[in-house]
């Protein structure tokens, strides 16, 4: 026997027995706090037209989708992310209207990592958009909505750490940078390297106050959303109204209770171009990746053709339960099926079993009716 | 704006709002009527190895798969059918055991078919899997638990078609029919091609009273379970032995009491050759093609290096919830959501609203916290 033939391909694997039956539980708690908040189910195809996925959307890059054709010859890409997706649903579907909708979906996304050396791998996301909702109200339900659906799947110790990219922007304005170089320095700075972004800034001739100003973003952390220490260095407009669009926030998420999960990091800056306002991603310990992340992208739907703010997150099934398991916080899982054996050279027999099995189910239990020589 | 951004690919569809609130309330029913049998959940990959679906396992003809190729080169498949999936499942982490298992799933699969001018279309389906366990009692399950879960999900008029192939196949035996032949006319009978059929056996000058018998296959439908009539037709132990095992299923289906949604017909021949014993179709009006399908394929795991019984079937979901619409059965829905309005000019307010949300939630309520500036 071909040896491949039991196997999976790399990046994607099978899962049962209690292994999916605890999946299925933290999906489930999960899926109930994005419900009580009042997000609505929604499904969008395995694949749809590239257009959706590229680059002016800003998306993960090109060459980490998976690509194909249609009989036409029209590229068609597997989803990478759901986000997309569901802006263009808004679009499509809410054209006209300009009230909040809230959306949540749960399903598998599709790339070629360059980490795993260009094979494709499959994973499973839930997450939540809130359309038309610009305010910092709608930031802060994110950020709390994010504490309770990680906390109702059993994680305890996590921390989100949230950025802002309109700091940064701001201060590159302030600094008169020129855009290729702002690009270059998002990279440097978000991948916290330091030495590369100080190189950059000395080419760019950038005057050595700002230059000293734009690296230190990189360490530009804050725990108690109190941004006074911050806001001294500052002076233009943007960066100073997204300092007090963050305090504003922290207050609220003080009132939701959650401060405690929560941290600021001016230097997070996300790869991908469509975020606008606040970006965030929950860390854990146990697994390399944020078990979550999310952010503001009230550009991405005028792509589709519809101007509307939107800010949205999405949990890393895969990577969550991961950290759950080396936590050792998985939920309990009992299997609760009842045996019910039968005689099967005995038609009387059976005819009992099977009503015994008959009466537990409609009990609600779970029965699996079997033979006798199945007796272990 | 690029006019097909908002669209989907042929073959695809999104849904939102209360028409996936209702699907996935026909899920939940579904899943429910596959827990009470006993039956897990399992997981396994969107896409496969080919040979997971090669042409050995007589699933859907290569042309109809949607192929593409890892970096080294060998060729993946993105799943047409559970069942090879599952099977290779039970080979590789229980081939050692014998006791029977019970597996069910739940998923998207794709087919680039034909009937759809070669357009990739994906469909969600439901179903479960008993392996090791050979047993009439098995083949009985197996059909009052696609008459529980279509029940379950709303449907009250249906048909299960049962046929079994061995009664085809101990005629043609009987008659002496080469295999090539056999295959042939398998097709048209199935096809109900009756003139090709006749064709066809006088081409192979099978003797009249063969071709006669053969060709009454095609009509050989049975609704109450008593073959006394088509018995007397036949004289090989293979056909007798498959009206003995059909006999024996309709007194176990009239235990269940569902032997009223079951009628027998020895002509229905499935175009998957990986089933061995009997087959079904469950047909209802509203859609053309059968909402759900199984059958025996006790040769299937030995494919992937494992001799063991099997039986299976799956549900359409995309037919059944066509069905359930056109019919007028599809459940009530009523979309629960609680609306908070908060003043965003009013942190006080906001926090009573906040508050109240809170508790609401905790109560098990769906509640949206919404700007009271989106108050319609």
């Amino acid at each position: 026997m071909n040896r491949t033939l039991l196997h999976t391909p790399e990046g994607v694997k099978d899962c049962y027995g209690k292994e999916y039956a605890i999946r299925r539980l933290v999906e489930e708690k999960i899926h109930a706090s994005l419900l009580s908040y009042g997000y609505e189910d929604i499904l969008t195809p395995s694949f749809e037209f590239f257009d959706v996925f590229s680059r002016e959307v800003g998306t993960i890059p090109s060459n980490e989708l998976y690509k194909f054709f249609d009989k036409e010859n029209r590229t068609l890409v597997l989803r990478p992310d759901f986000t997309p997706s569901i802006a263009r649903c808004a679009a499509k579907y809410f054209m006209e209207e300009d009230v909040p909708r809230r959306f949540c979906y749960h399903g598998n996304v599709f790339t070629n990592t360059s980490a795993l050396q260009g094979k494709l791998c499959e994973e499973t996301q839930m997450g939540a958009e809130l359309i038309e909702d610009p305010s910092v109200q709608a930031d802060a339900e994110m950020i709390a909505l994010v504490v309770d659906a990680l906390r109702s799947a059993g994680l305890s110790e996590f921390q989100i750490s949230i950025g802002q990219v309109d700091f940064f922007k701001g201060l590159c304005e302030e600094a008169g940078l020129p855009s290729e170089t702002e690009l270059a320095l998002r990279e440097y700075i978000s991948g916290k390297n330091i030495f590369a972004a100080q190189e950059l800034l000395e080419q760019a001739k950038t005057p050595s106050e700002y230059a000293e100003k734009l690296l230190q973003i990189g360490n530009s952390f804050e725990d108690h959303g109190n941004f006074t220490a911050l806001r001294s260095n500052v002076k233009n407009e943007r960066s100073l109204r997204a300092l007090d669009r963050l305090e504003d926030m922290h207050r609220l998420l003080e009132m939701y209770g959650v401060s405690e999960f929560v941290s600021f990091d001016l230097g997070m800056l996300s790869k991908y171009n469509y975020y606008t306002g606040i970006i965030f991603k929950a860390f854990t310990y146990g697994v390399g990746r944020p078990v979550a992340t999310g952010g503001r992208y009230d550009r991405l739907l005028s792509h589709f053709g519809k101007e509307a703010a939107a800010i949205g997150f999405v949990v890393q099934i895969d990577d969550l339960i991961e950290a759950l398991s080396r936590q050792k916080n998985l939920p309990e899982y009992e299997d609760q099926r009842v045996i019910v054996f039968y005689d099967s050279h005995d038609a009387g027999q059976f005819r009992k079993a099977l009503e015994e099995a008959r009466e537990l189910r409609k009990e609600g239990k779970m029965v699996v009716l079997t033979p006798a020589s199945a007796q272990p």
